[in-house]
């Protein structure tokens, strides 16, 4: 009875087309897909309310309820993970439902799980992490042929608990899993801004619950070095204020990690990003030092000299040391972004590369990948690295990370090289989780042949930590994280974008209630910024400014706030905002629907959407009367706040004017939209969400004359492209 | 310029007669004491917003800026530990500020810390934490002749900050502090619940916030060991469920409490208390085993057998190896509550008694604490144990910890011993902060010597862990540990609650700013009670409800949870709650302000409050129409919030006649207080705070046409009588 099904079946039961549907339906506005709801879609099955979504499911009559004579209990292979896994996902239970399950024996058991045998003790690449569940109204069964299996079924069993009228319960389903892609992982940076262990430990507890099986610790940079070295303790004593991993919490974190079924991946970014290691060995450096830990983000000049022998030796023991720690077969040595500074300005490294034929800097690196490969070799490793590794010559048993994009990770397959995507998944960019998960590995139209798919391994999340703290990490990862996952384990065609977005919303209850703190973090942030004086009701009405905005996106946070480093707080509004605001999104699909809905316009959903902009309003004004003038931090911030009003303003009148019919001129539609441009525009590193869906508004308000005359279709084409501005991504 | 003051001396200058003449002003209702404004209170100088209240203190004119180019800089004594806290008050103050506060030279800085010498690299008893501060309009200099004063003056600095109208700054001040007792600590129970080591670090970051300067480890008990004995594996491994400190984590939290001037006393409990012992070592108990970890909270009878040789064996063996983990010079013993049956039973043991003359199971208790103290000396230690361990022949430098009482403690320091102070601190019995602030150490008129008095070394807050789990705990602790911490630091004439609780407000922000989740924890826990399906809305009418209950106090939760393990999840509505919410607070304080401020009725102050209940009772009706339905755990509750409703109602009623100056007859008060005893009686283990201020409403309306007639202190009192009812504690 367990199921193996082979990787590269890509089948799901019951709702691709209902997921394809769906999709074409999507429009992209500026870089966020707005979904009408589909008239179809009432009657479509809903997906169960789990992330990532099984490969194969479907429901059947009935539930299984919770009662306090509910039990679980283990048959077949028994380990120590799977025992604590099964005692966390009771614990989680327990504290959702107040109820005391515990284990029984298994022929009561209410939930038997039955695993085949231990998976490996230290994960690895490609292992199985198949499993089924089958739940009726008497019990549930969950199978897999290795406890690693279980481990996934165990994840998504915690996901379908719900709850309604009668209490709680699990529905009745039968689900066949397994992943599309083996390697899922996240990359966090714990240079930039380092991350205590506790933060390494809560995500790796989030990455299980959504299946991912890579964390990728991005241990070195310019900013930091992070890890301890026994043998060349210079480099932590020198290059990190203190802030680094002990061995003894490198084999904790390992270990945390291998029982959640999480293989940890360290990353050594050599031979740039290196100004940390330079401070404590500045004789490896192409220029002749002293250097300090830098302290600014950004490219940099140091780079370590590649016809050092001495170089060679250092990095023979010390990665050798950390094979000792890190398991794992692969190792991930960087190798991006060396601008080529410090290099041009030696003589005797331009000697060097004469002299060896290397032709230029990029010759020279690639004679340095080709040595560190012979070292990680040596250490029974294998050696990941960036795009920039892959140079003529490049062994193929390397692994090519891609942060330039499919196109590359193709090419790389073509030529026989293993690789995985980052590009799409960089979460330190503010996008959206719809972004995000339109990015595939392998696109539907992937020119590679099964062979070269069959390299591309799958993909990883980046966190990179020069925007975030410990305190502001979580929102940054989650719940957006989710989404990739589900990228990366769900079948391909498992787009539906509204739909993730719905199951988003619950996974990212149950990752807070795992632990994570992308939603715990905020209020304690308000308050600080807010001020000791500050109110209750003014609390909120920063919330509901909070619920408005976005960090700026992109690489724009520098724009904004140039003179930050490293010893700069991240206390402030950009800090407090997050990607994806639900009320922004649900504001945002509510204005199209109530704008393109064919028919009369609904006066209910004007109504409503009024009263959230006078909301809106009136809460940025109070703001700026009221608690700017006792808070220096609202003060600082009372522009946004005033172009939050007139922002708000335009779309009170602009919805008004549509409700009542009355017809606005071209004259006033530009002047409106100037409006929405001077005063919406971004501030203090962050913008307004609803600015675009205003846009709209305005447009609409102004050729509401043209309505009755157009199509549907006709009549949204049209008010898109007169509200789009040139910056609009996707138009 | 180094102040030091000796220890007796307890002066403040500018505030004893307004601390008297405030706390004469206090009245008590139930177990919270409510203040009416004074009437001078407005020409006093309010206490600077720093816990504890510094020794001496007063204001100078003007304030220290604060702007970018602020600097700190640090002359004299350096050390390890100065630094790292100097580093984490710039780092709070960046964060709250958004500034980038930075170190300078010292010429210039407009903060200059001198500390004199190192304090002992292991935090003592007794050591000088002196400090004074001087700050005026162009620079702050904190002196201390000890780095340990330089930590306990960075705390005062930490909670000066100030905003305003004008931006960051420190007022001009002068402080003269020192601490008025020498021991100052929080017991953590990490056996009935575990605590993992996170938890410990963040109590101890508050700890520090408040200058208390002991950490008391309740290491053991019935319901887990929690520490790793290499000598003795057995006891962790059989008798943790594996959650136990290693000895790594001790000497990690050790360094870590250190870093902060606080000792780590550890306690073994014994004899009694010991079932976790006693898995692993069934022969050490006064009857046959087999024993399991017990998973109920109570007394228990497993007892160690006191004559059994083989136990000195294994106490002489694992204490000493505890005192190589625990540099501290005291070693606490517990010895609490033996309750006899074992020995009762037990006709070796009670042979033994009569052999060795030891009259009674006491006796025999006293003969084991004798041997234990001579293991305990052995091993360079001194004895710390529970008040049962006073009994004839104990030698004078044991340590009493007093659960009994200030009698009991003056006791024992009449007859020599030192002791420390915890009855009136339990603060997992959910009292108010303004019970514990009450009670001193050494009130006012004790009896005792000056040398009695110096025996009295303080106190100790103890957060035992029935009810609490790594979730909740912060939310007992604090922020009514301040209030704690003040009276043992603080002068004893500082006593007046009005001014300690609009302090405390203030220093529970900063605890939340050093990571406290007093506040976090509360809306993640809203948010699982309500469910997935819970509007914001729905949220915030949670919250509000929350806001006006209190848990069971004392030891009542058990009498609505009779059921609880160690298993259960502590994730109901009355671990929402907790004690002391703000808002009750501030209800209650207007509603007496309301009915006793002579003079008209202000019907503005009347408005206010039926707004304020109605708010109340429409969140708890919507909730039971709403929400319930939706919502297993919110079903469940329903009564309660019923009850909430009606309550709520009879204020509102009452309100509107006091206002109207309508007459109710004694029948209507008759049956509204019957309302109020069978609406607001305690459900689900929670209490609400408004029905004692609800019950005198109710009685001034039924007698308000008396009121012209008498006194405003004759109608306060008659309102008081006829509103108390039996069981209202301090009638």
């Amino acid at each position: 009875m367990i199921c193996s099904l082979p990787r590269p079946r890509r089948v799901i039961l019951t709702h691709r087309a209902f997921a394809w549907t769906n999709l074409a339906r999507w429009v992209v506005f500026g870089v966020v897909m707005f979904a009408l709801s589909p008239a179809g879609r009432a009657e479509a099955v809903p997906t169960p309310p789990v992330m990532p979504l099984p490969a194969e499911w479907s429901y059947r009559a009935g539930r299984l309820a919770f009662t306090p004579a509910f039990t679980v209990a283990m048959t077949g292979h028994d380990d120590a993970r799977l025992q604590a896994s099964i005692d966390g996902l009771l614990q989680r239970w327990n504290e959702r439902t107040g109820l005391v399950l515990r284990r029984g024996p298994a022929t009561a058991a209410a939930l038997l799980i039955e695993c085949g045998a231990p998976g490996p003790e230290i994960p690895q690449l490609g292992e199985d992490e198949s499993y089924t569940l089958e739940v009726d109204a008497s019990r549930a069964v969950l199978r897999a042929p290795t406890s690693t299996g279980g481990l996934r079924g165990l994840a998504t069993l915690q996901q379908l608990l719900q709850s309604d009228a009668d209490g709680w319960q699990l529905p009745a389903i039968q689900i066949r899993d397994h992943p599309r892609f083996a390697w899922r992982g996240l990359l966090v940076d714990v240079s930039r801004h380092w991350m205590p262990i506790e933060v390494i430990k809560r995500e790796l507890d989030g990455m299980a619950l959504v299946k991912l099986n890579v964390l990728h610790l991005h241990l070195t940079d310019n900013q930091g070095f992070r890890v301890e070295s026994k043998r060349y303790p210079r480099l932590q004593e020198f290059g990190s204020d203190g802030h680094y991993y002990t061995q003894d919490q490198i084999r904790a974190i390992v270990v945390y990690a291998a029982a959640r079924g999480i293989r940890v991946v360290p990353e050594f970014d050599i031979p740039g990003h290196t100004t940390s290691w330079l401070v404590g060995y500045p004789e490896l450096a192409a220029a002749p030092g002293p250097y300090a830990i830098e302290r600014h983000w950004g490219v940099f000049d140091p780079v370590m000299d590649p016809t050092n022998k001495a170089l060679y030796r250092l990095l023979d023991g010390f990665l050798g040391e950390m094979t000792g720690l890190f398991p794992d077969p692969y190792l991930h040595i960087g190798g991006d972004e060396v601008n080529g500074v410090q290099w041009n300005n030696n003589a005797r490294i331009q000697q060097f590369i004469r002299e060896h034929g290397l032709k230029d800097n990029a010759g020279l690196q690639a004679y340095f990948s080709r040595r560190v490969l012979a070292i990680v070799a040596k250490h029974g490793r294998k050696m990941v690295g960036w795009d920039e590794i892959l140079t003529p010559g490049l062994p193929t048993d390397a692994v090519i990370h891609s942060w330039r994009g499919p196109e590359s990770l193709a090419r790389a397959a073509q030529q026989g090289y293993a690789g995985i995507l980052s590009n799409g998944y960089y979460i330190d960019l503010i996008h959206p989780a719809a972004e995000h998960y339109r990015v595939d590995p392998l696109p539907a139209d992937t020119p590679l042949t099964s062979a070269e798919q069959r390299r591309v391994l799958g993909g990883e999340g980046t966190m990179w930590a020069e925007w975030v703290t410990p305190e502001t990490v979580d929102s940054r990862i989650w719940p957006r994280m989710a989404a990739i996952a589900e990228r990366l384990w769900s079948p391909q065609p498992v787009a539906a974008v509204d739909d993730m977005y719905r199951r988003l919303a619950v996974v990212s209850r149950r990752l807070d209630e795992a632990g994570m703190r992308h939603e715990a973090y905020l209020d304690p942030m308000l308050h600080r910024l807010a001020g000791d004086d500050a109110t209750p009701a003014e609390i909120l009405a920063l919330r509901a400014v909070v619920d408005v905005i976005e960090p700026v996106k992109g690489y724009h946070r520098g724009d904004f706030q140039p003179e930050t480093t490293q010893a700069s707080p991240l206390t402030g509004l950009a800090d407090c905002a997050r990607p994806d605001s639900p009320v922004a999104l649900d504001f945002i699909r509510r204005i199209d629907q109530f704008l393109f809905t064919p028919g009369e316009h609904d006066p209910a959903a004007a109504a409503a959407l009024a009263r959230q902009l006078t909301a809106w309003h009136t809460a940025a004004q109070d703001l700026v009367q009221n608690l700017a003038p006792r808070s220096p931090r609202v003060r600082e911030i009372a522009p946004l706040l005033l172009g939050l009003a007139d922002t708000c303003g335009v779309g009170e009148e602009a919805l008004q004017a549509v409700a009542d019919r009355r017809p606005c001129s071209d004259e006033w539609r530009r002047e409106k939209l100037a409006t929405l441009t001077q005063a919406g525009q971004p501030r203090a590193a962050v913008e307004f969400m609803i600015v675009p869906p205003l846009r709209r508004l305005v447009c609409a308000a102004a050729a509401g004359a043209q309505r009755a005359a157009l199509t549907p279709e006709a009549w949204r084409q049209m008010i898109e492209q007169v509200a789009a501005v040139p910056s609009d991504k996707g138009t």
